[in-house]
Order: C-alpha cells, then structure tokens, then sequence
C-alpha cells in the first residue's frame, strides 16, 4: 500500500519502559507523533526515535506549592446552602453542610463576604445586611418569618481541582489532591507565565505543547453524602470562574454588578441547557474575553520557544468555546477533541484553526465509560474502538480532520494484538478518506439545514458534554443524526434568524422542551420570529419540531409554530376541547415509530395535518402542508439506524431530491458518501453482519456486499 | 319483611300504554310516587292510582312558538373563529366556519357587534376597530402584519336546545329541534312564568314539579365536521350565559366591562379545570345571583299552587351549584342527582335542601354509557344496576338520602325479570341503610380530611360532572374513593386556609396538575398560604400531594410544599443537577403500586423522605417526617378497590387511628360501617365473587362469608 495510506497523520502515546513497543506500535499504526499522557512519561529513547513529540500539560493544576503559599489564589464558586424552615423568629444555617468538604472551603474573607446573600426562598426576596450576622462557619437569621424557607448564598474556594477529583475519588487515588490558580491573581499570573517559560526551556523536545486545557473547569459540584455525590454537572457553564476580583472587573466594565443569586439562580444555577438570562450572556462574554487575552500570552510564550500550541477541547475549558468570538484571537495551532460520537468529529472538523486532531476511543485504560472493562479482563478493546469508529467515520465522511490519535498507557493494549490491528486498519481508512477530502468536496444535497436554539453557532453540534451526558435531550440525537448526512449543516440562534439567516436556508429543525435552550424558552415571545419562520414555511421552506419546538405559556398555542406544524400540546386549559379524530396515514418517507414519544397531551390544530404515527391514543408525528411548505411534528427523536434514515429521507423528500442524487442505498445500516473530484463512491455498513445492498446512483443502481462493519472505498 | 323495609322513597317511572306494569313494578319496588320522564307520559289510570306524581318540565325548552316570534329572546354564546394567518396586509375571515350551522347563528345585530373583537394572536392584541369591516358574514381586516395569525371573537344565537341536539344527533330523531329562551329577556321572562302558572293549572294531579333544570346549560359546543363534532364540554362552565343585556348588566353592577376575550380567552375558553380570572370569577356570582332570583319567582309560583319544586341537578344547572351562597336562596323542596358514582351520592346527601333524591342508572333506554346496550339485546342491566349501586352503596353507608329512583321507559324493563328482582332488593337495602342513619351517624374516625382547591366548598365532591367525564384528573378519583371511607371529609378554597380553616383538620389534600384549579396555579403565589400549610404540617398535620400538588414556576421549588413532601419535580432546570439515590422501603401501610404514575421528572430534594414506591427510574410514592407531622406523595391516583385501601390505610396510620377502631375488615372489597346507635355493623362485599374476611372491631375480629355483592347488616 502507499505510504501516504499508511504513514502520517496519526498520535501515539508513548510510554517509558516499554520503549520497544511505542516504536513498534509508532510504525505500525503510521504515527508521525508521540505524546505523553495523564501519568505516563517518554523516555530519551522515545523523544529522540525521530518522531514529533506532544507533551500535555495542565496549565492551572501543577503548582500545589504555590498555592500553599498564597491560599487566596485560587479559584472559588458561588455555592448556595440547603433551604431551612424557620420554625420560630431566628434561624441559624450552616451554609456548608451537604458540600464536600474535600472540594470546597467557605470563603468568608473581608472581599468576599458582601458577596453573600441571606434569602427568603418562599417570597423570593433577599434579606436585609441587618438581620443576619455570620460567625464561626454559621449563619444566624433574625427577624424571620415563621414556616419560611432561607438560604444563604456564599463565596467558596475550590481547593480540589475537579479532574484531578473525580480521578482519586473514582480510581482510589492515594496521591496529593491537586488545586487549581485562578489567572485573575496577579501573582498567580505572573507566577504561571513564568512557569511556562521554564517549562519550555526545559522541554527542548517538545514540539508540540498540549494543553490540557485552559483555566476554568466545567462545574463539578460534589456532595459530602455518597447517595448525592454528584450534586450538580454542567460542561458549559461558569460558576467556577467567578471570584470578587472577577466581580469587580465586570462591574467596572458593565456598569452594574453581579450578585450571587445572577449564579445561584434560586438554587437551579445557570444550566447551559437552560436560556441564559442577560446578566450570565454579558458575564460569558466577559469570562470568554478574559480567557482568550490570558491563553493569547501563554501561546505567544509557546510559539517564541518555537512550538506548536494545541489544545484539548475538554476539562478546563469554560470560555473558550472553539466558536466563540474570541477564539481565533488566541491564536492555538490545533484542536484536540476526544470522540465518541460522529457530532464531535463534525464540532472539530469545523473549527478555525490550523489543525484539527480526534483523540479516539477507548482511552488506554483499563476501565471506560460507566466503569466496564475495556483494557482488562472480560474487555473487548477491539470491537471498543471499531464501534466508536463507527460512529466517527459516517461524520469523517461528510468533513476530514487532520490527525487522529490515542491515549493512556499503551502498555495495557499488549494483551489484544487484535486491538493493534483495527487501528491499523482504521488509520489506513482516515488517511484515504482524508485524502479524498483533499481532491475535493464530498456530493451533498441541495438540502441546507438550520439548527435553531438559543446558543446558535455557539454551540454548533455539541449541547454541553459527550452523548452520553445529554442523551435526554432529543437534540444531540437529532445532530448524531446529522453528523453523517449529505446535507449541509448549520446552526443558528434566534437572533439570527430574525435577522435574515433564513436566506440560504431549506429547512430549520427546533428540537427541545418547554423553557429549555434548545426550544428556545422567552425566545418565542418575539412575534417578528415567529413571523419570519411562518414566511419561511409559507414560501417553500420546511419546519422541523420535535418533542416541544417553540414552545411558551401565553399564547393561544404552546407551540407557537401550531400553525405551521398542525398539532399542539395541551397543556391542561385543553381538557374540555375535543380533539380532531384522525387516520393515520402511510408516509412518503421511511418512519421509525420507535423513537417517537407517547404524549398524550398532543392534539390536532385544525385537523388538516397528516398523522403519520401514533402513540398514547395521540399523534406522535405529523406532516402537515403550509403554503407551499410543510411543517413536520416528532413527538421525541432518538437516533438509531432507522431515525437516521427516516430523517435523510424526511429531509430530501421535502426539499425535493431523490435517494439517487446522493447516491442512498437502501437499507438503513449502508451510508454512503460521493466524492465527485475522485468520481469514488465510499459505502460504509454500520452492520456488525455481512450486508447486501442496492446503491442508487443517478447512473442506476449498484449491488453490493459488504463485510461486518467495512469501509467501501470504489472508483466508479 | 317489615312495610318500611319494602315501601317508601322510591320513584318510579311511569308509562302510558303499560298501566299494568307500572302499578305491578310499584308495588313490588315499594314505590310512593310515579314519575313521567322525557318522552313518556302517564295516562289518568296510572295518575289516579294514588300514588304522588312527580311530572318533568324543562323550563326554558318547550317554547319553539314563541321563540319564532321573539328569535332575540334566545340564548346566546360568545364563540371565536379558527385562527387565519395573515399572507399579505389584507385578510378575510368567515367567523362561523367550522362551527355547527344547525347549532349557532351569528349574531350581528346592532346591540351584538360592538362585543365582536379581532385579535391578533401572534401579539396578543385586539385590533383596532377601525381596522377591520364586517358585512356578509365576513370580517375583513386591512393592515394586518403580514404572517400574523388573526381571530374574530363575535356572539352567536344558539339555536337549538343542547340536550335536545345531543339526543337528537346521538339518536337520530327527526322531531322538531327545540329552541331555548333566555330568562334575562323581558319578554320571554313574563312568558316564561305565565306559562308555569298555566302549565300549574292545567296539571292538577302533579304533586312534585320536577325542573329540568333551571335555564343555561353547560357549554357544549359542536363542530360541523364529524371528526371535531364535540368541539367543547365543559359541565360547569358560564359560556352559555352570555347576552348583551348580561354584558350591560354586568357592567352596571361591577363597574367594569367584560369583553369576548374574557369569555374567549385565547380560544382555551374559561374552562372549569382551570383556575378562573377576577372577572369570570365576578361574573359567576353574577349569574348565580340572577339564577337564583329568577327561579325562586318560579318555585313560588309552583307553592302557590300547592306543589313542591324538585331540581334535577344536570343539564340546564349553570348558575344553581347546590353549594353556591345563592342556592337555599331559590327555596327548592327537593334536590334530584343522578348518579354513577360514590361522590355523586355524597355530592347530593350534603345539600342544604329538604329532600335529596338519587336517580340510579341504569337509565331504561336501549343503550346507556357509551353507546354500550342496556335494555336490550346483548344488555345485562341487572348487572349493570348492582356495579352502579356498589359504587353508590358505599357512599350511601357514609350518609343518607332521602329517596332513590329510576328514569325512563318502564316497558323496556319487561325482557329482564332478573332486573325488576333486583331492583327490589337493592331498594330494600337502600331502606334499611337508611333508617339506621335515621337512628345515629355511622362510626367515623377522628381523620378529618380537608380537600383543598382553587374552588372550594362550591365544588365539593365533585369537579364538573360524571366520573367518566373527568377522569383524567386524579381528584375525582380521590373523591370517589374518599366518598365511601369512615373519615370525615371537607372541601376547601385556598383562601379558607388562608383564613383559618385547618383548625380542625388533621389532613390535607392536593391533587392536581402544574397550573389547573385542582392543584391551585396561581394560588401558590401565595406566601401566607405555603407557610400556613407548612406550620399545619410541621404542627402535627399531614399534606398529602397528588401527581403535580402545590405546583408553580418562578421559586426554587416546583412543588410550593416540596420542604414538606421531600419530593419535588424537575421542569428542566435541574437536569445537570444529580439526584439522591434511594431504596425504596416497606411502607406502614398496604401500598397500590398500579394506580401511581412513572414520572421520570420527579426527584427528592434532601434524600431524608422514605421512598414508597419508585417508577421509570424515579420515585413515585414518598412518605416525609415534616416536623411532627407527614407529607405523603403519590404521582398519580387511580380508584380501585387497592387504592382506596391504601388511602384508608394511610389516613388511619398517619392520624393515629387503629384499624379496628373503625372496623376495618382485611381484605379491600370489603368495606364496612358500624351504627353505635343501632349497634349494627354492615360489611359489604364489592367483589363480584364470595369473599371470606375478618373484621378487626374492638371487641375481637369478627370471621365471615360474603355473598358476590352481598349487603350484610349484622347487630352485634
């Protein structure tokens, strides 16, 4: 084979003490670079084998030292206690308990202590400075109103950095508990540029810097009771980069400050799946431009010693969001994003940055998600990656990357020399379809799809996490979806479509639940949106919605967009109204009833829209025509093989083009991608059995048998 | 047997054509008065056969003459048109469209048009008059916002006499459609009582007028298309009230005007199962007060001529609700229900009224409840009769009436001999019961249960109709089941409990969902209203929370009570936030897994609540120490013989009550009432199959066999 197939392109994780093994898997699997990883180190042998070499470092977390010496640099979050009743007119809190006491410590400093807030959570009012004093790690509250709720609202420090956490706490970790410095500390920053600038000097080898990631963790909220462990997770939201100095710094800029509670948020927070008020939007745009400025010199500290700066794309990395504003500003040379899921591949793919890397799964380690064994007994490493594979290379096919790689202990693979040739051959695949990438474009369909939530391109692809962490939102299964299809794919905030975005747009999918980000929540209120998207279906264009699509209270409907799509939900004012009977009809296209929901709380409009599938003794998907459009109703969506396929053959029906003109197979397991510059045809069976298809080409039809799980790569 | 067991309190439905029948079935049901029914009557041999004679008028329906003559003296209703989507600046609408032609006619008189409104729905506004033109039956709106959706709200003449369509359409008949007068009609008010004075006159045998009912019907508005027949019923509900004159009146009287859309309400229509606005809220004791005026002029017309005046409490009833301020008011001799149900009985036995009297189903008409045939072939109405009366008999133990009785065509009784037989002994039964009241309450424990809604005591028992009609909502599930239990049961506002009224209740019950007028909606705003439950709770009470209780947005809980239930329900926010695991543990009392729900959205709020029972993934039964007192939770609430045991169950536990205090047999299809003044304990057998218990008492257990069905009144 030729050596740009085998050869390039591909991220080891070397590992010292097993020096032979690094350099065989290095040229078997083509890598071009080797890296470290969490708790592996090279060795001189590795680092000087001829290969690039990544090193990772985790810029806030390796100074325990530092924050010894000065406690008051690292990083806190706004916590908020239990609710207590008052049973009487004074109520004492202690405002820690219930919060692990291994993560947080209360920060009852002269700064931070005017950033405390005593409320009455039953009228929702705060209570006055003057009837709550704080001593000796409790609260006391007078003057309150008998059988009321309180809570108070405080400043901690996390003195646990949370990765670093949940790997002790999850693996049994005996060593040191890592902190975190929080840059807004002028010591800390000085202290952490410097840092940099000797790590480099010291590091000649590295070419490549990897950072691992920025300054600012998701939220990670650990409980003291182990039945409540895991009190809250957000991988998109910022509370943990908030600090009086932060505070200060957006008052001073914003002209009004914030309070605890524009965090607390009446003990909810501010969840990213959730539409953020205008006090968290200015507060983002603060933190994203305080994290770029900050990254942007640790680069320029980088490239002056003459290396690359990529970063992973996980972790520490609130305010960075690749499609953020100010991302490009900070000027990194790659984006590392781990994958599992094909969405991932197409979040990276599209990123404005020189060089984009997926770091497969599984990780080398001995356990993977939800704790099953991968690289140990009773593990299956090899069918592991050939599944995640699966899922990635559909998203591969419809846009490339530039690199792939691994992670972990390499060590660990010696036991499955299976393992060892599934990613040879998986490399081999990369670098084809990469190539062909390369010619050109692959065929995609005059049909141009528009995500619609509150986030728009901020959020391109991804909620806020992996899957399998927002897996409960129909969303992330309609965008797995997606992530494979010849159709073009983008993402737009409501803003942007009241603001012409539906120009170039064929069909716009809004796939959420009342008041969330995705559906939209408040911003249904704007009647010009709803105008806007009702000329756009009445002119031709397709509306998509799914589970409860612009969905708000007030209105004559809970959807606003009934309309359009036919069908509304009765949110109880209902229940004395009829409701239309139906048949339901045969589609024009595949449908998969299974992953359809089963509320009975939907009924017919107007009686005109067609019912396609029924659940509940409801209709649980609807097509219904609109002048010269169509709304389509989806009572949930969850991505199988059968949704995916229902949803490509929705899409091109509507918009007008047949299966042969991106080249459909007929069965649900078979994708295929075209690449008119090569004239080659990609067949791949997401089967793990032997399958044989018809491809349906606009020059006839092609048969075809594929082998379990097989990339067909064929020059027509 | 004794006379009074085999005579007395029992209707019977007369029949010309059928002398014979009718005095046989009198005797041998012990009947002491005969009744005519709607489409019977009864001939001179059955009049003077010395029984009382009960004869049925429906006041405002058998006046078609006149009604030709004075079209404006009928009865009317606001209605609004399907929403239309504006594609240019200019748009017409035909208000009447889809609307029952035979049922409505627009009313565009001078007096009516000014209450026509045009709304934009898109904004939620009206439009300006000026804006839009009406002239053969379309209104044309000009500068409409293109893409904007538009309705017209207008009045309409009803037509056709709504019992008299139903039975008409269900039935197919061909007679004459009735028409109905409004009483507010001046006119047609002087008519209307001279007609009652003739009709007085000319009917010197009638001892008992029989109203059916009074003047305005529940709203029951029909479509034109089959599939959107019934297009709205809502059973308690002040549509069909509405007239410029009421409008004028109302207006005079509050200082305020109403508009369409205070009846219209975004097309949702003021239903009963939602809490009403201030306005209609003023507008319902305006119309009872009118109700009641009115109707008292005509029972003392029916008294001047020496007869008493019954109500049947269905049909035409709007405005005359048995426990409204105005209703003693009217000076009824005798109150009428049918009945179904257990809480229907008690519904009608708590009446402030000389008389109450229970109209049994089944019905003596071919088919009954869902078309399904009765007295005739492939009909079992014996059957049918004994599964009614198990319903009733219950309720019946917990407190009397005064009279039972049937409704319909003797005649179609003959084929079923089994059911003269039972009816016999069912009225025997029913004596029996009776006179034991007569003679001291039955045993009830110190359990006062206190039913808390937006409606209060006007709504006791029940919500706006049969059991079958509202049967969605747990509460009349809850009733029904409460309807037969040895506790004592009240029904209050959440102003009673504002003011005081928990002082002598022991448990609180809320049932309903987020937003309707069983849970409370807006209500929950209330501060004073949560603390008030909360120190009841915290005191010793127990608040028991059904499917979504004290249910609001906008504070950190969604249940208002959750501090006290230990439960609460995630609407979205909380998704990123973990969730205390549990076990679910052994309850104190027997628990009735099938009639909760599986809402996956339900979490606990502290982990300190014992988990009942779980479903879908989370818990669906909760029992939380508050204080010195409990919250129970349960997500749904469905009456089967189970369920109504664990509520017993839980009543008894919670409030300290030994089972054998009460005499509480061990199985849950036996149910019992003990008569201190008779010293007679009565088991009944709900089971349609023999049944051996034991009956705890307080003197020792008590074994016995029960007939299927069986009654058995034991003297100890």
């Amino acid at each position: 084979m030729e050596k740009k197939y085998t050869q390039g392109g591909f991220t080891l994780p070397g590992e010292a003490g097993y020096e032979q093994l690094t350099l065989a898997l290095a040229r078997k699997w083509g890598a071009d670079v080797i890296r470290d990883s969490d708790g592996t180190k090279l060795s001189p042998e590795i680092v000087e084998a001829g290969y690039s070499i990544y090193s990772t470092i985790c810029i806030i977390r390796q100074h325990n030292a530092f924050a010894a010496q000065h406690p008051d640099s690292q990083q806190q979050t706004f916590l908020c206690s239990q609710p207590v009743v008052a049973t009487g007119d004074t109520l004492i809190i202690e405002p820690m308990q219930g919060f692990f006491a291994e993560q947080f410590e209360l920060n009852d400093s002269a700064e931070a202590l005017p950033y405390w807030q005593v409320y009455d959570r039953t009228t929702n009012t705060v209570v006055p400075l003057e009837r709550w004093t704080y001593s000796g790690s409790r609260v006391v509250i007078s003057q309150c109103t008998p059988w009321h709720e309180y809570t108070v609202s405080f400043l901690a420090w996390r003195i646990w950095e949370e990765i670093n956490m949940y790997n002790h706490t999850t693996n049994a970790w005996t060593s040191e508990h890592l902190r975190q410095l929080d840059p807004r500390h002028p010591a800390a920053w000085e202290y952490l540029q410097q840092w940099l600038e000797d790590w480099c000097v010291q590091n000649p080898a590295t070419n490549v810097v990897r950072l691992t990631s920025l300054f600012y963790n998701f939220v990670w909220i650990f409980g003291d009771d182990l039945r409540n462990r895991h009190t809250f997770v957000d991988w998109a939201s910022y509370d943990f980069t908030v600090s009086p100095a932060a505070l200060r710094a957006f008052e001073a800029e914003y002209g009004y400050a914030l309070t605890a509670e524009d965090f607390i948020n009446q003990r909810k927070l501010q969840v990213t799946h959730m539409p953020p008020t205008r006090a968290k939007r200015d507060y983002m745009t603060f933190i994203q431009r305080f994290v770029a400025e900050k990254a942007k010199v640790l680069v320029d500290i980088i490239h002056k010693h003459g290396k690359l700066a990529y970063v992973f794309y996980d972790d520490s990395w609130v305010g960075m969001e690749p499609y953020g504003k100010h991302f490009t500003s900070i000027g990194f040379d790659g984006l590392i994003k781990c994958v599992f899921s094909g969405f991932e591949c197409r979040l990276c793919a599209n990123v404005d940055v020189p060089t984009h890397e997926l770091r497969f799964h599984p990780y080398l380690f001995p356990v993977g998600l939800g704790s099953l064994p991968t690289f140990s007994e009773g593990g299956n490493p090899s069918r592991d990656a050939l599944l995640y594979w699966r899922n990635v290379r559909r998203a591969l096919l419809r846009q490339p990357v530039d690199r792939i790689g691994l992670g972990g202990y390499l060590s660990l693979t010696l036991p499955f020399p299976d393992f060892h040739d599934t990613i040879e051959s998986m490399a081999i695949e990369f670098r084809r379809i990469r190539e062909m990438h390369a010619h050109g474009k692959p065929l995609t369909a005059k049909c141009r799809v528009a995500v619609v939530h509150t986030w728009g391109s901020l959020r391109s692809w991804t909620l806020s996490g992996h899957f399998h962490e927002t897996d409960k939102h129909a969303l992330i299964h309609i965008n797995e979806a997606l992530s494979g299809l010849p159709v073009d794919v983008r993402y737009l905030s409501f803003e942007d479509v009241e603001n012409g975005a539906l120009g170039d747009v064929d069909v716009v999918i809004n796939a959420g639940c009342t008041g969330d980000a995705w559906s939209g929540g408040d911003a249904w209120q704007s009647a010009k949106l709803v105008a806007e998207l009702t000329r756009f279906v009445h002119e031709g264009g397709v509306f998509i919605g799914v589970k409860e699509p612009s969905a708000i209270g007030g209105y004559h409907t809970h959807f606003r967009m009934a309309h359009v799509l036919g069908i509304d939900l009765d949110t109880g004012a209902r229940v004395c109204h009829g409701r239309w009977q139906y048949d339901v009809e045969e589609a024009p296209f595949a449908i998969a009833p299974t992953v359809l929901g089963s509320d009975s709380r939907l009924y017919l409009t107007d009686g005109k829209a067609s019912v396609l599938c029924e659940g509940n003794g409801a209709p649980q998907m609807t097509l219904n025509r609109f002048g010269k459009g169509f709304g389509v109703y989806m009572s949930d969506f969850r991505v199988t093989p059968e949704s995916t396929r229902m949803l490509l053959e929705m899409l091109l029906h509507l918009t007008g083009v047949a299966p042969a003109d991106v080249y459909m197979s007929d069965l649900a397991c078979v994708e295929t991608a075209f690449y008119p510059a090569d004239n080659t045809l990609v067949a791949v069976n997401n089967a793990e059995e032997e399958t044989s298809t018809v491809i349906h080409t606009p020059k006839g039809e092609i048969s075809l048998t594929l082998a379990p799980m097989e990339t067909r790569i064929m020059p027509l």
